[in-house]
């Protein structure tokens, strides 16, 4: 089947989100609402979201309580190379296939927009528990590369991880 | 510091029991009793029970509720080698130190008690968010031996997990 | 040396052919005829051609066969994220050298054809036992791309693969 | 189930044999010649034997080779520390569950046999494909204990590993 | 912060070079000359410079000697796939944390510069005892390129790294 | 080849010591002392001491340091569960060839000494950069055991590794 006809299929998926951030709160939490806009104007719903710390333990409750809903969680934040930075790390350790290529053309679309700085973003994707996972830096130009992303071939995805069972 | 002397430190722990398995219940999860009972036994408080299928999503999403309150969680079942058994790559993905030599001492009791079946049980041991994680066979034995390996050591693990903050 | 120099390296390379699908059959495998006349056209030859089923233990028995006499194997399919896609995780296992770049580069090429479903492919490839592997996509957009990427530089990298030895 | 009672389960299990070595032919093969008498003496079926270099090449097209009709492989050789010695991180990458205690048990009835000499070996086993693979060392005496150690647990084991089929 | 607002940092690090070549001398070791140049020109300070055999030892020695007093270490050579290069595995293992985006934007400007080619590299960046280690190519083009992504960043990377200490 | 034959293999191997511990000094650093006798009452000869920080930094550039001249470095302490213990992971992460069984042998002589406590200790062992590393907790009752596994085989261990070169 050619990439054309997968767009052609049409999902109304169950999106969860989560901020992993120390310093924002829900009000405060402009690129969380980037996300869920985003989730909604592409005919998704959102299942569930949430701000949580920057810590290995916060991050895995908030994803697999989403998880047990949701058909995909969109994670923001902590993908840096602080010490406190761990999302990427933690996200790696859970996934059952990494799709290293989410990564890689959410950096080369930011290489289009930042240039070379492209590179500071530890983003990550792929699935886990039959369910698709993204983590993103947790800037607003990142939410916005990243749901352009994500976005224009969830639906392809989502066909993707599901066919074999259809 | 001996060995006799950290066998004073005197801790009143929250741990937490999970059962992993596709057909216990609780009104039917004898070894889930007996860990509650050797929790109780040993001085300790029960800060969490759960039941859960023996999906990786339903052992995380259990796993990382009860980690947020309980100093130590222990798992039971799921440890075996059929295709159902997850437990054990499940938990090792997500642990920041492996206690090896958990798992090892818990099978060479095994083998005094059961002779060479010991090496079936893929039990294993170690730290997570700062936390202790156990994870050993669903049978009454293995609850058994399981408890006592644990048991005689967890005040030691305790305080070696918690001297530097001191 | 530069880079121009490198191209003037020209090897007969014996390159096997394996195509990863459940549903494909010799007569039916378009991506495989490509990728056989992509091997010809460059002047190497093709020492083996099987068509095995998604399964890490056909991949493998079929690579390890093929891999005795070839110096290059092309493995078509079984790259995506569905639960029957294996390839991508069976080679990257018995990689002795991954060679990240190769991927990249391939998901880079497509990302200018087919923009950002790109990043569905899981393409890899590598060093296994002093010889070359490379896995891409089932389709035949993606053995055309991948067949562009691999001949554009394979004697070049046989050359760098054997320099050592010489 | 108890111990005792996966004991009654009775197989009649196709078992192949490899024999790594740059120096045994079969005919000088001893440790292959007990590997074999065992299996037949337990009671199960010899389905290929083959003697193959140490070499990562060698050892994966052997073993996959066999896999495709047997239950069960099991290697002897290569599992010691010197630079010829790949079969255990070549066997271990190919693993889906690593028995970790295959690898303990055999150990620790060495060390019972030639104390700390048990050290030495890095025998290992587990599951691939959903079949058993056991890689020991390839003397004389750790054909025996391997044996030894296999075949009072083979049946429990095949019993474990299909449970979930029936 | 935006990526501008980074830009502002304007540290002077302390950098340590290492030439990892069986073949170059001090004397002869260009890409080393063109790497320190790019140092002093963009302001930081060479505080150290090395030129070791291609072998998992001597890289390791010469790069935990550097890191005692540097801020950052940039290595060169070693990074193909010859049996000889062995700088990004060795580097690899001793990541804390891989920055995967430095390879990717270096194989990107690299692919700009000498097309598919630039899949060859095998560049690795990242942190390693809250310092900063780029491994690059051997060859001018590639210290040229390695230095041109790595100093439009470095000021950013060193700031994020740091920022949660201060 | 017996394991009695190779007891005859008499080696003057070059032994280097690293102690690793936020407290001991030199004067004070009685597991190093343990450690040095029985290098020289067995024969060997002490090619190198050192009392590092338990940091990963410190760690690697005292081993890569002495790994140059020695034949074996023997590292104590780090080895326990506190998040400063990092000696474990550090080794594991360098090793070619983790040699598990002495990291087994190791826990179950302490077992017959001070029983499950034994399941405490991250000792490990292997192959890096054809020397041997051997890591043991710092305490003074683990030197003397460590010691006693390590001299009964360390022979032994020299004769294999180095086998295929002669």
């Amino acid at each position: 089947m050619g990439v054309k006809e997968h767009k052609k299929h049409n999902y109304t998926l169950k999106i969860g989100v989560i901020t992993v951030s120390s310093t924002r709160t829900k009000d405060t939490d402009e690129s969380g609402k980037i996300i869920m806009e985003a989730i909604e104007k592409n005919g998704h719903k959102i299942c569930g979201y949430d701000v949580v710390k920057d810590l290995k333990l916060d991050i895995l409750r908030g994803l697999f309580h989403l998880l047990q809903n949701c058909d995909v969680v969109i994670l923001n934040g902590g993908t840096g190379i602080s010490s406190r930075d761990v999302t990427a790390e933690t996200i790696k350790a859970i996934l059952d296939k990494e799709l290293v290529g989410f990564g890689e053309i959410f950096r080369l679309k930011s290489y289009e927009e930042i240039g070379t700085a492209a590179m500071m973003s530890r983003a990550i994707g792929g699935v886990c528990c039959e369910k698709l996972i993204f983590s993103i830096p947790g800037s607003k130009g990142a939410a916005k590369t990243g749901c352009d992303v994500i976005f224009s071939e969830i639906n392809h995805m989502w066909y993707e991880l599901n066919k074999e069972k259809k």
